[in-house]
Parts: structure tokens; C-alpha cells; sequence
């Protein structure tokens, strides 16, 4: 890593005191004066260190008085408890698919006010002008841009953006090694699809976001679950556990940053040890950083990709939660398969439209983009503190909340014995759709469990149905 | 079929005499009082007939001496002749994609100055300005565009306008039961997922667009190769003597109008024999109808599709020929594998992206698209036949040439034992690409063929290359 600046250092260090909660939320900060004598800095670093801190949403500062650590909920709820390493049963995904898909559809067929069922932030946390200005302007650069056929590899612009904000995360990559793709979505069915064969088994998190469970089932592919835990993410344990009782894992599916559903972010050395046990088992790496940009820091932790010196491991993200949801880009870092899914892009939907690359290439290369960021990371915070206050206020007794550094979703356990299925249907009834744990897993462990969407702005009229949600908890019990 | 207006009535009429050869080219049309007097209609409609056959190019006007029938280049090159009813051979495409990847690569690297391997019209041709105009009235309109998710299987507007363009083929469909894809390519890579396994066999054309024959392969399916005629398209009684001979046969994927390569439309009748030959064999039915609005014709023939009355037929089609190649916006008609196909794209890719959606309905909904299309239908007939007569002129003796009754790409039969493949390499050393025969067959049997782009305008510098074409076509042999 880059050495950092001063006051990034220092803003980390207090930062895991919160996080450790050596200091707790109510606390005095030390003042500017005793920072600077105790750290050796200047009194300008000091302050610029609280109003980092206070930009992420760690601090606020109280006139005349100083800074305070932030309130937070979480003495309210436990956390979400560390998942047992039992041995895992591949299972053929039979059936996913029809039980993800009846949720899908009772979900979009009822008329939603308060739609928690998602995993994206509301439109107006996205630059929406800045990027309408920007199509306009390639419009304008581009007039005949709809008449010419699209490279399909993705267009140069837009590859050598993507090239160079993957050096935020240690990716060092050349734009022609980018293969852009329709969403995250086709990245990662292109990975499974030039790696797997129907009947192959992939190992995954358990819980995992469903579309990968129907992603899988649609490919014929079965899936070990792995237990994971909602603090570091997929259990390494368990993996090495499967491995020497199953034969023939053909690949790993891992998301670094946020898990979805349970938020966990995998620390960077595990990412390493991951990467090569992986190589060492002759197992292929896919790595999904759907959500990194959302991890609250200044930069993503190092991606499993930036430890990989062989090409076994291939990298899947893209923009839509972080940039644009109505933008369709995603990209894949291909590896030693790059000319199987160069050839799958092609076979299966040719390349990418121009306009949005080439719009989402000007705002990346303006130095919006880390704005924007820096931005939408502390506004996340506030509703995501704000939601996790709700539904501790409003929750019954038992009920268990992850605690994600970033992103737009909470993971909720209720208390033993909730059916999930039956607070979704519940839910629905009063026009709030949710996400019920069934749908992410095969194994039915999480069946009393529930993702819910934090990426929407506090109201008042939120906080009720956020109440009216506890009540349907507790009445399901 | 509606009745149509008289004066289209008397121009079918007289195209099927200059079709037929009973009028020749240079042959004097009859005065417009004698078509008057001798099909009962006013002066005003034989004007409009003669006007009309003049717009699609079968006429000319001379000063003061009234229409003639054009020239045409059709007697200086032999048709390229039928196919013979053998029995095919069920191939598993292994190897398909290396020898078609190795073309394409080849092709790629090269510098080139005249591409004639693609099949699309060069953009000048397509509205640019207009799509422009409408992509910067979508983005006024709705602001917050990029901001928000996109719908899953398509935006409601461009569905609308989907079904209503539908309507000049014959179907007749619901807006809600149109599913937008990521071009017709991913339209039929969906349609072949939701019926087909990997080991499956699925009767194609032969010669068969080579794009095909890698997706066939590359979702493990086995194609089977039913001889083709360059007239009237796949061979029905071929088709008849291979379901008697090969069990299993799980789908035929045909392509309606100016099939590719060969150029073929098959007459409406047959499609309606193959509907209901394909329903009684319990074999699906997937129409690929990428090129219907580019047929000499005011309307295209009726599609399969419109002969389908139990939703066996699934229809795909796309807009990158006929309205926008930069656009990546097709769809498919899912007959009764809707929930299947609608599965599949979400776990495949997810929706489209909306803003093209927008600009095509726009245009679409907006008159200027029939307009389009009768310039384009036009413009490309002069292409086509200009680039005909230049083939005819330069070619040695012994190649025969496809007749397309519209569209963007001729096949040629070179005399027999000239190998596509190094006059491939030699044009391509000439900076001249073109599509060598070999691509679109495992059969071998279209070693000796070219498919030529005549969708570029004419220009000194191209007929230069044609004839240096020609050359190294008599050198090869």
C-alpha cells in the first residue's frame, strides 16, 4: 500500500478505537490541542483528521463543545452470531429457481410503497445530471454513434476508465485486458460459463444473493454452500473442510466487499491466503466486487485479484450500484480464460452499446467520480444508521442486525422460529416488500432471516412502515 | 391478408413479369394510357404504380419517352444453383469456433480498407441525426434516467412499438408478451437455452450464419445441417427425410427473409407448411427474422410467427440491421416458454438498458420509420446491384452470384476447387476483407463460396477492389 497521508492515518487509528469501542458513541474526542501534542502533528492535520472522520460519519462536532463519536444503534441489537463450520451438502439446484421466482413474482404483481425488497440506493443519491450532460455531450462529439456497430470487447474510452479506477483496489491491468459486459449480472455468468460444465460443482457463501443461486441452477451447476461470516466473510476453514471431502470443486464464487446478503468484508490478508489456496487446490477464483466502492474508507481493501500472479482469478464488477443503476455496465478481468469469454461475450450477446460507456468514461475520468463517492458513502451511512435505529426502536426482543461498513443492505435475523415467508407475505399485504431470507439459500438455514434495503432516505412515513414491519415480526412468531 | 391499394395491386403485378423475365431490362414499360385502359384504373393510379416501381428500383424514367425496366447484371452471372436433398449429418461443433475465431482474428489484426466480411449498410444510411435528436429529447425528459433500475424484460414504450412494427409481418401480440434482449443474438441464444440441453440436436440451415454455429457450440448443442435453397430457403422435404431418419430432433432455428448467407426468403405458404410441420413433429420452431424489413417489399411476408397458433414458434428479431447498428436492441416472442426465456434473461443479463429503448419507440411511433425503411430498401438495391454488375464484370467465368431480393450481403459460388480460404488471406494481405465460405458450414461443402457486403456506397476505390477481388479469386483457382 501507498503511504498514506497524515491525517488518513490518524483518522484510521481513531477509527478502530470506535470500531473496537474503546471509544463509544457519545465519547468526547480528545481535543484538536491534545491530538496534535499526543500524535506529534500539527494543529491543521488534527482538525483535518476530526472533519475526515466527521465526513464519513464517525464524528459530529457539537458547537463550542468539540467532537463527539456519532450515536450509533448497535448496543440496541446483538449481532448477527458467527456461523458454525459444519460440512456442507452440494446441492443441484432444483427448485431455486420456482421458489426465488414465486417471491419475485407475488413482489412485483403487489402494489409496493415501500420497496426494502432491492439493493440500491435511491436515484437521487446518483449523479443523474452529471451524467445526462455527459451523454449529451458524446451525443455531441458522436453524431453518428447509433449507425456504427459496437467493438466487442467494449469501447477503448470506457476500458481504459475502468483500467484505471481498478488501481484503487492494487488491480494493475491494461485497458485491453477489460472485457465489458451487461451488467455484473453477464460478468459473472460469463466467468461460471467458461469455467463450468453442467454438474460441476461451484462452492459459494452461504447466505448468497439469489441470482447467483438461479444463475447457477440455469447453468446446470450445483452449489456447496459455504457457512460465512457476516464479519470476515466466506469461512476459509469450511472451504479447506469441503475440499478434502468433496472432490472436484471446479471454482469459488466470493464476494470481497459486502457480502450480499450479510455485509461482511473479507480482510485483505485473508483475500491473499484465499487466493492461494485456491492455486494450490487448482480451483478457480471468482471474485464478485459488486459492492467495494460502498466500503466506508477512502479506498477499497485490495482485491483478491491484485494477489493473483498466475490469471486464476477472474475479477467481476461493475457500476450500477455505484455509479448508475440504469447504466448496464459491468466488466470482467478474464485471466488465463480470456479468449473463452471473449468468444461467450460474442456468442451470447455481442458487445456493449457505446453511449453509457462512453458518458460513464467522462465522469470517471473527471474527478467527480471520487467525489461522488466520498458523498454517496457518507449519505449511505446516515440512512443506514438511521434504518438500523428504526428497526432496533421497532423490532421485538431477539432479533439480531449485521453491522456492514458500507453498502445498502442490513441482513436481519429475527428470533428463532419467525417464518420469513410469512412476514414477506404479511409485508406485502401492507405494501412493503422485503427480501425473505429463503431466497438465499438452498439449505433453508435462513428461513428466518430477512434483507433489508437500506439505501433509501429517511422520512416519516418510513419510520412507520419500518414500525409497522416490527409489529408483523412479532405477530408472525 | 389486407387488400392492398390498386396501384400496389398493378405493381406486384408487373414486378413478377420483370421477376418472371416476361419484361426484360431496357424493355419499354406500357404508356400510361395503355396500363389504363388495360386494367380499368384511373391515369393517376398507373402513374403512382409506375413512380412506385421506380422508387424500389425496378424502373427507370426516361425524358420524354416514359419508364423503362432497369438494367440488371442477372444475365451475366449463372443463379447460384439448388441444393441436392442429401442427408445431412448431425455434427458436434467441435472445432467450429477455433476455425471461425481464427478468420475473425485474422481479419481483426489486419489493417483494413475495404471491409465487405461484415453484413450491415455502412452509417450514412441509417437515421443517425434523427436517433441523436431523440436521445436527447429522452434524456430531457426524464432526467433522472441513468439514476434509476431499468425494467426487467423491456421498457413499456419500445414493447408498444415493437408489437405495433410486428403487425406488418402478420402477429399479432401484446405489448407484455414482447421481451427486449440485448440484440437478436442474445434473442437467440435465450430462445436455444430454454429448449434445448447440452447433447440436443436442432436442425439449422445450411449454409447457416456462422454467429450460429459458435453459439450452438458453444451451449454443447449438436446442429444438424439441412440443405438450403438460395430461392425459397430450408429445404422442408430434407427436412421431412432427416426427422424420419434422426430420433430427437429438438428445435429448427430458420431465418424467414434473405437468409444468411444465401440470400433466401422463403415463400409465405411454405412457412406456413413448416409451422405446422414443426407442431406435428413436436419439434419447436425459432424464426430469426433479423432481416424481414430490408425484402423489396412494401411489407414483408407473413412470419411464421403468424401462423402459430399454440405458441410453438418462437420468434426472434432485432433492429442493429434496419434501424441502428450501434443499438443492441432485439427481442423475442417467447410462445409458450415465456416464463422460462424471461428467467433466463434476468439470470443472463438483466434488462436493457432504457435510453435507446426510448430513442427507438420514439422514432418507431413517430411515421419517419416507413420512410426509413422504403429510402433504405431503396438505396440498398442500388448498392446491390451496383456491386453485382461490378462482381459480374470482374469475376472469372464459372462463379455464380445469389439474386437477394434485399438486404446486405451476396454468396458467391466460386468455380469449383477455388479455396475461400486463401482468397481470403490474399484479399486480406490487399487490405480487402470479406467472409470466406468455410465460416458457415462444419459441412466443408462451402469452401469454395464468399459472402460479399453490398451494403457499402459505390465508389471508383471500391470497384478497384472488387476487380482486384476478381483477380486474385482467378489466381486462387
Amino acid at each position: 500500500m501507498p503511504s498514506q497521508p497524515l491525517y488518513l492515518q490518524l483518522a484510521g487509528h481513531y477509527r478502530q478505537a470506535m470500531e473496537a469501542g474503546t471509544l463509544r458513541p457519545g465519547d468526547r474526542m480528545p481535543a484538536l490541542r491534545v491530538l496534535s501534542e499526543r500524535h506529534g502533528v500539527s494543529l491543521s492535520t488534527a482538525l483535518q483528521t476530526c472533519r475526515h472522520l466527521e465526513s464519513l460519519g464517525w464524528l459530529e462536532a457539537r458547537p463550542r463543545s468539540g467532537y463527539f463519536v456519532q450515536s450509533s444503534v448497535r448496543p440496541r441489537l446483538e449481532p448477527v452470531p458467527e456461523p458454525r463450520a459444519v460440512l456442507p451438502n452440494p446441492a443441484q439446484y432444483v427448485g431455486i429457481h420456482e421458489r426465488v421466482s414465486s417471491v419475485v413474482v407475488r413482489g412485483r404483481l403487489a402494489p409496493v410503497r415501500f420497496n426494502l425488497g432491492g439493493a440500491a440506493a435511491s436515484a437521487p443519491l446518483y449523479p443523474c445530471e452529471a451524467l445526462r450532460a455527459a451523454s449529451v455531450r458524446a451525443l455531441r462529439r458522436e453524431p453518428a454513434l447509433w449507425g456504427q456497430s459496437v467493438p466487442h470487447t467494449g469501447h477503448p474510452a470506457f476500458c481504459a476508465a475502468v483500467a484505471k479506477h481498478l488501481l484503487s483496489s492494487g488491480i494493475v491491468t491494461a485497458p485491453r485486458e477489460v472485457i465489458v459486459t451487461h451488467g455484473g449480472t453477464e460478468a459473472l455468468a460469463l466467468a461460471l460459463r467458461a469455467v463450468g460444465r453442467p454438474g460441476d460443482v461451484v462452492a459459494i457463501e452461504s447466505p448468497a444473493y439469489y441470482g447467483l443461486l438461479q444463475l447457477l441452477e440455469s447453468l446446470g451447476l450445483r452449489a456447496l454452500e459455504i457457512p460465512t461470516s457476516g464479519h470476515t466473510g466466506l469461512s476459509l476453514e469450511a472451504l479447506d473442510l469441503a475440499a478434502a471431502s468433496y472432490e472436484g470443486i471446479r471454482a469459488v464464487v466470493f464476494v470481497p466487499h459486502l457480502q450480499n446478503p450479510l455485509g461482511a468484508t473479507m480482510p485483505a490478508e485473508r483475500r491473499r491466503q484465499l487466493v492461494q489456496w485456491c492455486e494450490a487446490h487448482d480451483i478457480v477464483l471468482i471474485e464478485d466486487d459488486t459492492f467495494g466502492p460502498l466500503y466506508d474508507a477512502d479506498t477499497p481493501l485490495p482485491a483478491a485479484k491484485s494477489f493473483d500472479t498466475t490469471g486464476n482469478v477472474i475479477h467481476c464488477a461493475s457500476l450500477h450500484k455505484v455509479l448508475a443503476p440504469g447504466m448496464r455496465l459491468g466488466w470482467v478481468l478474464p485471466g488465463r480464460w480470456r479468449s473463452r469469454i471473449e468468444m461467450l461475450k460474442f456468442t451470447q450477446s455481442r458487445g456493449n452499446e457505446v453511449l453509457s460507456q462512453l458518458a460513464a468514461a467522462d465522469f470517471i475520468g473527471s474527478g467527480s467520480f471520487e467525489r461522488h463517492l466520498q458523498r454517496l458513502r457518507a449519505r449511505l451511512r446516515r440512512h443506514r444508521d438511521w434504518m438500523a435505529a428504526a428497526i432496533a426502536a421497532g423490532f421485538p426482543q431477539g432479533t439480531r442486525l449485521s453491522q456492514p461498513r458500507g453498502g445498502v443492505h442490513l441482513w436481519l435475523e429475527l428470533p428463532p422460529g419467525t417464518p420469513s415467508e410469512s412476514v414477506f407475505d404479511a409485508a406485502l399485504h401492507e405494501g412493503i416488500r422485503v427480501a425473505p431470507g429463503l431466497m438465499f439459500s438452498n439449505s433453508r438455514r435462513f428461513d428466518h432471516c430477512l434483507r433489508i434495503n437500506c439505501g433509501l432516505p429517511p422520512t416519516p412515513e418510513l419510520g412507520q412502515a419500518l414500525r409497522r414491519l416490527g409489529r408483523i415480526v412479532a405477530e408472525a412468531r
